[in-house]
Formats: structure tokens, sequence, C-alpha cells
């Protein structure tokens, strides 16, 4: 799978991923990024809370898209965000890692920050159920 | 404060709902609607989880702007997404909840069903901090 | 069942509930109370976290037990509490309740007090897995 | 401050954690034993999910008592643990990292893992807010 594969799996199954143009930037290790856009900022210019949740559900979903070779087989069951500072102003990056495999439940992370920035702004724990085939 | 004043809030507030068209529809209890919309669904027609995610975020911001009169006083801290089954295609409807107002962190719950059902699509428990003024 | 059988179960399953005393004391709604107990409390008198957390997790299983007529059939895979104020000093009072039951995912919360107040101590929703027998 | 010191702080703060024997084995990076004990216990060995949570809970707070020099400046205000797979038999260990530290809010997470074991048992993610003094 290419990354311009999972771009438009990604755009495809979540037309908000489009709307916001979150793309794929690197596999190893897998990295997305959301270029600043009028419609997930704040007044002031910082990312919205929903502009990053759609962020990091997206990047969860495409590190499961890859470690399924492009199959879509799970579903989100629960998503936990923890906002930890404002993202500076400008693109977003998030970085998903699968921390638990699994037949029926996975469960991983994703941490999001300003692409200008090491500090994150914000920590994903999210659950995923397999889907019976 | 108008339901009108609200949305009109919402909406220069998170650009995002101005896109998914998030209303407020009644007060007591406060209700927000989501008209389906090609941006927030799924291939298949059911709303996508970050759209669920925003809808329930900009949820409990109208009810935390309604306590404080249309003040912006706080911000979200954290918050966790259980999804319960698919929403029906069509508009979503949010039910949010403050649990405990607090003088430095504030708690509270969404529910999310489809307009045209009765069980939930999910269930949302955030909390938010009082910004220092 | 009987609240003598449900107890005794609860006691057999986690010996920590034996010696918190974590005891049933109505079935509708279910309520289950912790007796103020030197080993629970925190200098001062309150209750700590970790045995809210355990009274928190046998209510849930407890309110499972009943569901299923005493067969023991999920384990707990997700909990997440919210602490909202210190609980009174003397004994503590716990009702779970089944948000969603399910084939393969449970979903529910416990509201947690102190038995002199009415204000919540602590929020908890849980997720259990149903085990494949 | 001594391993010493961090033990017996913690015995006196949380008596539970007396109970259940939590001990800090090392400093860099900081990391609890948890023995082995009948009270712990699930039957068939396995240690139970509160005396996982009651073991985060106190691992993080030991965390924080070392970053503040011994000084008790936080309480617990959130606690989500994802079950991943049962603890080994045997003595259980928990590594707990402050991911943010803050002027008002804290967040952090603990690895929880048999000792015999590398793959972990639970994953924790806390928040802890700063006491006003």
């Amino acid at each position: 799978m290419t990354l311009q594969d999972l771009t438009a799996l990604l755009h495809e199954g979540v037309p908000l991923a489009q709307l916001l143009r979150i793309e794929a930037i690197a596999f190893e290790p897998l990295t997305l990024r959301m270029p600043a856009a009028a419609l997930a900022l704040r007044p002031g210019g910082t990312t919205s809370g929903p502009a990053l949740m759609a962020l990091a559900d997206v990047a969860m979903w495409a590190a499961l898209l890859i470690a399924n070779h492009g199959q879509d087989l799970s579903r989100t069951t629960q998503l936990a965000i923890q906002f930890l500072r404002a993202a500076a102003p400008g693109p977003v990056i998030a970085e998903p890692r699968i921390l638990k495999p699994g037949r029926t439940l996975i469960y991983g992370e994703v941490w999001i920050r300003g692409e200008s920035e090491d500090r994150p702004a914000a920590h994903v724990t999210t659950q995923w159920a397999v889907v019976p085939s």
C-alpha cells in the first residue's frame, strides 16, 4: 500500500477527513498531517478540539488499515482525548501507535502536536473492535 | 439568550459546527441537532465517529454557555466517547447535561442518538476547566 | 438469587471485597454499601480512591451477576472514574446501572456517594467483554 | 528521599497499599511492585482488577511525591484503566510516568505487567489536580 492509496482510503471512508485534508506523510513511524484550515480553527487561530479528535480517530484508523493491508476490519468502540495545551497555529501532526493488537479488541494511542512544536497538544487512547467477517 | 443567539455563538466559536450545521432546537432540556450531511457520513449513510464527537463537544459547550449567560469561560480538558451502536441514517440528536459544576473543574455527559431512534448511539463523559479570568 | 447469595459470590470472586466488606443492601435499584474501615481510609477519614474504584468494579460485577442469574460471564475491559468530591467520612454507597447490554460488549455506569450525602463523590463508566463460553 | 522513605509515605497515606504491600523497588525509572497476596487474587490466581487499579493509583502518587520532594500536593481527579490481558500469577510491576506536569492539572500514564512477563496486563491514564496551598 502506498501513501497515496492510504490517503485515498481515508478520504473515501471519512469525508470529513477530506474536508480537513488529513493526509499521511510518513509510514515509519506512521505520521498524519492536518494543514491549518479555517474550518478547523477556533478564534485565535488554534485548532479546535473537534478537529483534533477527527484527526486522532482517522490516524488510528490509518494505522489499522496498514496493519490489515488496506482492509477495513475494525470500528472505534471508545476514544478518550486529554487536551494538554493549545496547538500552535499552523499544521497539526498525529502519530498513532497500536499498543495491543487483538482478535476481538484493539487498543492504541495517538499523540498530537503542532508541527512547529515538540510538546504534545493532546494524548488519545482508543479501543477498536474487530468486526466479525 | 435565545436559541438564535446560542446557535450563532456555536458557529462563530467552532467553524466546523457551522459546516456540520449543528443547531440548538430546545432549551429544556437542551437538545442539539445535526442534520444528515454528506460530509458527516460514512459509506452506508451512518454518521461518522468524528462528526459525533464534534457534536458532543459542541453540545457540552452550548450547555456551559447557557449556564454562564453566554460567556465563554471554560475549555475542554478531557472527552471520552463510547460508541454503542451505529446511528440510524438521518439527523442526529445530542442531549448534554452538566453533572457537576465547579469553580475549577466541570464534569458532564452527553447522550447521542439518531433522531428516529430511542436507543443511544453513543455516550460521552467530558471534563472542562474553568479558564482563569 | 438472594442478597445473601450475591454477597457470597462477590466475596468469593474478589477477596479484596471481603476485606472491604462490600455488601449488597438492595436489589431495586441495586445498591452496594462499603462500611467505613481503617484499611479503606486516607488520613482525615475520607475513603481512598483505590477503595472507591474497588467498590465500583465490584458493583458493576454484581449488576452483571444478577442479570446473568448468578453466572459469571464477563470481565472488565475498561473502567474510568471521575472523582467529584471527597466522600464524607462513613459508609459509602454505590449504585451500578447497565446502560447497554450486548452480546460482546457491555457498557455501564456507577454512581458513588457517602451514605449521609445526596451529592456524588465519584462517577464511573465501565466496559465489560462477554467471555466466550 | 530514599526508597524506604517513599514506601513509608505510601503505606501511611493509603493503608490499602500497606495491606497489598505495594513497595517501590527502583527510582530510575520508578518501578513499584505488588507481591502476589491472597487478598489481591481472583480464583485462578490472577491479580484482580481492583488490586491493579490500587497499584496504578499509588504508583502515580509515588511519582508525584518524588517530583515534589515528598510533599503531597495533588489528588486524583480521573483514572482510566484498560485491561489488556490477565497478569500472570505472581508479583505485579507498575511503571508510572508523568506525561505532562502542570500548575493546575497533571497527566500521566502507568504500565502494569506481571513480573515474569514482558507484555503489559493493563494501561492506565490518569489526571491529577494540584491542591491549592
